[in-house]
């Protein structure tokens, strides 16, 4: 008896399934485009107006990102409409630190399998994102790959192009003794420490994701999924600020691998540790690991997800702006001579 | 007794390995910059001027890409050097085709866990691919994530970001009836069809990677991880050529998904299958599949990896052009009256 001919579907390919849901796909992107997003022309790359005229020496600033094992905790709690979020926000807080406006994003997105409703959930977080901060989702590719992937797993990766006037480019080359650290607040973990995170709550305490946790307002799964906050908004009107020195996006590494980003090297950060108290999130896992407080704030944000570096005569007024824009900045430190490393002082609650 | 206090290590996470392994991969990327490249002005994003002053209208063309199941017979064969390489070249035929020149690409590389060499071997790729191109490798994100990729697997995106002036566009608006289509050659199955490809060779006719077949200089492994080519140094000097009426990357769908992409919607594109030969790897799986030449053709590029649509009185022009460029152009079918699709004429060998 003859084989029957194989076909790309046979081979767990089912190109029409995964067509069904870029039709859904692409009006929500379409819905992030902008007069500078040039369509109809074309299907292999996205095509964007690079009009800078108003600028002397334009730069185009770029990122890429993952989401790392935040995925692991959308995969258990099995929500997906909050993953692309993060991606965003986090790509566009790291170009903003080097002071740019993000113009476009697009995403990457592969699984095992997409189940009913799951790359629209993924792609309405990128979508939702974008369009709350005004940037084009104008690219992406999906691909399902059974044999790669676990059942179930997924991975996603970003790429946001942004630009910057090479005068305004933030390079911490302007941060001198003396100037103040001033923090906002984070709303969660981010996207970086998830791997100790589960460790701590979810395969060494055995919480389960939907239980609560006190001085958690939602479930633990709610606390863990928090979306990453993007900073540009707040941020907008002060880049071109004289006496902003430096923004600093608190990402994996935390205070002690991120601030020497911006630090000369003969400068130190000194991060005094009684000016906040930490979200509850982080005080539970700092108790229940027990995790030392150096390892918590080389490894989490600990409530801070972006630091301003700011000249001490500019500090009343870079606050008072904060202030205008919904924020609650508050002062976590000071630079003072030493040699690009961070130092810590004051006692953290406990 | 009181439990140890965790570390990120602990949890999986050996940041100070991936670093170093990180230095050689700065050391390759930095290889690759250009003098629009600005470093040294922060660590966040990466620089790149966008002094386009020649162009009326700068567009910026931008694109992202997976290597699909490629990636697994790269895992089975373990070299990981040549898949980088792959992506590479497919983002920029992607934007090629638009018409564009590519600036520069960042990647993602995300494993279970990066074995020694591993990551140096997979930037190698990518590194190599640019340099060969003229493109900066300005940027990439690299995540180890032991419990979402299985044992030793590993994915790769991809992102390009090239520049075109308005004007030279190529949309497929000037497809017309009677245009040639005029094939390029591929280097093998480029990087679609591999799982069909694996679920023929390798799960059904039961081959190891390392043995010969008919009509293969080389092994299995050497035919399937032939790397896939990139087209901008024979059509660089066409691209503004009035002649070129379009450009079409045969990837995943072949000639049957691709073609309509440039095709206005009154005409077909008829591919004519005895004008080639496919080369042997895409008969042996034809073959042994079975597979229909219908399905071969929505699945795989069958050896011709780049189509010119060409205006008629440019097709000698355009032909000797490509000779000089080392090429061995053919033409593979023409532009008829019909309704966007592609038609197939004549017998292919079997």
């Amino acid at each position: 008896m003859a084989e029957q001919p194989l076909t790309y579907k046979d081979a767990g390919v089912d190109i029409d399934a995964v067509t069904v849901a870029l039709k859904s796909v692409g009006r929500m992107a379409a819905e992030t485009h902008t007069d500078r997003v040039l369509t109809g022309l074309g299907s292999f790359g996205a095509l964007f107006r690079a009009d800078f005229g108003s600028m002397a020496e334009p730069v185009l600033v770029s990122s890429t990102d993952g989401v790392g094992t935040k995925l692991l905790v959308a995969h258990r709690a099995g929500r997906f409409d909050t993953v692309g979020a993060d991606l965003v926000n986090h790509c566009i807080n790291d170009i903003l630190v080097m002071g740019a406006e993000p113009l476009f994003f697009l995403d990457y997105v592969a699984a095992e399998h997409f189940s009913p409703g799951m790359l629209e959930g993924i792609v309405s977080g990128f979508a939702t994102a974008c369009r709350e901060q005004g940037v084009a989702l104008i690219g992406g590719e999906t691909a399902e790959m059974p044999d790669l992937y676990p059942p179930g797993h997924f991975d996603l990766a970003g790429f946001v192009v942004g630009v910057v006037d090479r005068p305004h480019v933030l390079t911490g080359d302007r941060v001198a003794v003396g100037d103040v650290l001033i923090g906002l607040p984070s709303t969660g973990l981010h996207t970086n420490g998830y791997s100790l995170a589960q460790r701590i709550l979810l395969d060494r305490e055995g919480l389960d994701l939907d239980q609560t946790l006190p001085g958690l307002e939602g479930s633990v799964a709610d606390a863990l999924l928090a979306v990453h906050r993007c900073y540009l908004q707040p941020l907008r009107g002060l880049l071109r600020h004289t006496g902003l020195h430096g923004l600093v996006h608190i990402t994996g590494g935390g205070f002690t691998d991120n601030l020497p980003r911006v630090l000369p090297s003969t400068t130190d950060a000194l991060i005094d540790r009684s000016t906040w108290t930490p979200p509850a999130i982080f005080m539970e896992m700092q108790r229940r690991g027990p995790v030392e407080r150096d390892e918590m704030d080389r490894t989490f944000n600990m409530g801070v997800g972006m630091v301003l570096v700011v000249a001490v005569d500019a500090q009343a007024e870079v606050l008072a702006h904060l202030e205008t824009q919904g924020e609650q900045p508050f002062v976590v430190g000071r630079v003072e001579a030493g040699e690009g490393v961070v130092r810590y002082e004051g006692q953290g609650p406990t």
